[in-house]
């Protein structure tokens, strides 16, 4: 897939007016050109479409997931990418069980939910207890130590959506903390109310982990349809039981991996581009939105930059393992490659909607990078930002070492009506969308990995 | 709740005007006042919330339809109807077990998936066999005798939303002849695409009768992206080979029963008028749509009539058992009263979304009572149309004897992205449009019970 960039007509024309030595690698980019192909990308469906049913859900940790890297080094090869391979790691894995919760009275009937990474065990015949409802997690933490002995917490705090996805910090925290809080206060278990906005009974899942001390309990996520309706039957005044059988697993020294695969740039010293997102997904679901659809994005992105000649900083498309659960992968990808040149870093891994803003962390001076790179984006629909770029949990390790980074905004409106659903599954995506994900990320890498301005750490 | 209608302002004025004797039973009735009324109903929605939460699923012939009949009477009772009773019956029950499919290989995943009525059961192990895909149930009709020996038939045979529901009657033929023409061509199981207009996890179960002298097969619905990823598997061309574990049981004379209840009228010799829906649900949602909000939209209409002084006719307010699984408490309604007066009889079985056609079947010489009815609905953006009605299965028996029938069409639009799922609950329930069906249905029983018109059969 490398070739040498071809000289346009504009370099031969400024070329000739101006007699100055033009670097092929830092030629004047054509960004409209590069846009108007990736609008047509066909690469990043049928990587999504070919992934989600070909190994379909791919857990951390899982033979499923070594699966997704074996189809993921072939298909990168496929395509063209240099260097491909996996690098491989071991990590702790959990395995979900039954899961199942049963009303005992007084209004006898199931209730769909699905456990939360890391949850503790009950046993195979399960256990019983009174439900105590919490309407948000402040309640649940004002509880008074040793109040929920013996008794099943209910965490409500039901989301609402938003186009950033920002409610989800605030929302998600029941998941993340709530377990802890109420194995803390004596709790036999916590349910929560999904950390979803849609209405179906999907439960979604997420990984939680125990704060320091704390005895794990069977933590599990009610879909919102479930949760709803528990919360009426308590407001009805009797007590609420309920028998609850969430069994699950812990493995230890798992096999996980990463897969690279890169465009190489004409200039080693330039550094490299790191193009993220991830391969594992949870089990619910085929991983569609999350996160085949991001790896379909960097891989398909990185191919249009090639298609208009080799680069000047290599593009490495980093497919992490293990994000859902924990970042093992981008750790280990940190551990392994740290100490290299990072020019800069971009993750997508937040669905397959359109990029509707672009937010940049660059060194002092890059301004005119930066407006390079939105006037790219604009006539897609992409504005340009006031916050800082922050990445997400594949790049976290070298965002936090200093590498700069561009995050590519998607439109999260409809994101938590699926994420780490039985739900996230390819027919959920938008073909339109989809490729102006690929047409943004194509343009951003595009002026990122030929910019002649100096970026990044080591 | 019964009470002498009150003789109102307009009735003193015309028999001020013209001296008439006017039959209190026969005064013009204030349509715009029911309606008005209706529409402010609040009876629908609690019995909908009620039903749905306190009892939840109630599959026929079961504990839980049971507890709906505890449940209906007192509800009925406390509502001020008359004659509210339980009348039981004995049926045999199919009972769904464990749902599980497994594509072996070559791409090694789960499948959601739920057993259809009437299901054979797999061995508790399960088994296995080759997936053999038609596109439509005409394709499977059309493949050789014995041709699927030892196979598993998919007939995808994709079903599109109409607002009539009419699709329901051509594509629905997979799931009622697709497992007896499977099983006549040598099929261990077959497995159709839901017929459901949806895009989620969601399998629509549904009842299916064998044929005569076919041996039962295991056989299932799933989800319709299920669906379409393994229509996706079997396009790559590699056989597909399944593991399906579809326990069920069948249990002989099992106690089920109707739930009546009357506003009694002040002419016995008139007939009766049947509004009828039905108690029990599939066994995978909580039955709102189906047909929770139609046994409120009937009752809550009833008193909306009852509310303007007693009707000419008494209104009989039947909640069916059984109708899912093919009818047994219509056949044993129409065994206990079918020698009585009936003066018409109407079903509401379509869920919950808006009236926006009256049908009419009534006897030769009525067309003005049709028209008062079509005038009062008019308001309610409800039109008059061209075709018979034919009712539903709760009063299918007494519409073949010849009882005269309304039907108040609902819009289906949505209908089958819910019908016979888990996600057949409360909160897709829209309280407008519930209103509405309340205001259709009391105007029409208004008209339809107090009309002076001869009315039915016996």
């Amino acid at each position: 897939m490398q070739k040498i960039r071809p000289v346009t007509l504009a370099t031969l024309l400024i070329g000739g007016i101006f007699a100055l030595p033009i670097p092929v690698a830092a030629a004047p980019k054509d960004s409209a050109a590069i846009r108007a192909d990736a609008l047509k990308d066909t690469v990043v469906w049928d990587f999504t479409e070919g992934l989600t049913t070909e190994v379909g859900p791919r857990p951390a940790g899982t033979p499923q997931e070594a699966r997704a890297r074996d189809w993921a080094v072939a298909r990168l090869k496929a395509l063209g990418f240099s260097n491909v391979r996996a690098e491989p790691y071991t990590m702790p894995v959990w395995v979900r069980g039954r899961d199942e919760a049963t009303i005992v009275s007084p209004f006898p009937q199931k209730l769909v939910l699905a456990a939360l990474g890391n949850s503790g065990s009950t046993p195979d015949k399960g256990i019983d207890g009174e439900v105590v409802y919490f309407p948000t997690l402040a309640d649940l933490e004002a509880a008074p130590a040793d109040s929920l002995k013996g008794k099943i917490a209910f965490v409500s705090h039901g989301m609402a959506a938003t186009q950033d996805g920002s409610s989800y910090g605030y929302f998600g925290a029941a998941r993340r903390q709530g377990p802890s809080i109420a194995a803390r206060k004596g709790a036999i278990g916590i349910l929560i109310r999904s950390i979803g906005t849609d209405h179906h009974r999907m439960p979604h899942t997420g990984v939680q982990m125990w704060a320091d001390g704390v005895t794990p309990i069977p933590a599990a996520a009610l879909s919102v349809p479930d949760a709803e309706q528990l919360a009426r039957m308590i407001a009805r005044g009797q007590p609420v039981k309920l028998h609850l059988v969430l069994t699950s697993k812990m493995l230890k020294d798992q096999p996980s991996g990463n897969v690279i695969g890169e465009i190489v740039g004409t200039d080693p010293a330039a550094g490299v581009v790191v193009a993220a997102c991830h391969l594992d997904s949870w089990d619910q679901g085929t991983g569609a939105i999350d996160d085949a659809t991001g790896c379909g994005i960097a891989a398909a992105a990185a191919l249009h930059v090639a298609k208009a000649g080799a680069p000047r900083r290599t593009i490495r498309v980093l497919m992490a393992g293990a994000e859902e659960v924990g970042g093992d992968g981008a750790r280990a990808y940190y551990k392994a490659h740290g100490t290299e040149k990072h020019a800069l870093a971009m993750e997508s891994d937040f669905g397959a909607d359109r990029v509707w803003r672009v937010d940049f962390k660059l060194p002092q001076g890059h301004d005119a990078l930066a407006g390079r790179i939105a006037a790219a984006l604009a006539p897609l629909g992409v504005g340009k930002g006031a916050q800082e770029a922050g990445g997400g949990a594949d790049i976290a390790p070298l965002v936090k070492a200093g590498v700069p980074v561009i995050d590519l905004q998607q439109d999260g409106t409809r994101y938590f009506d699926l994420h780490h659903t039985p739900d996230d599954t390819l027919d959920k995506v938008d073909m339109a969308q989809l490729q102006q994900n690929v047409a943004a990320w194509a343009v951003t890498l595009d002026q990122v990995a030929n910019a002649s301005e100096t970026l990044g750490i080591n």
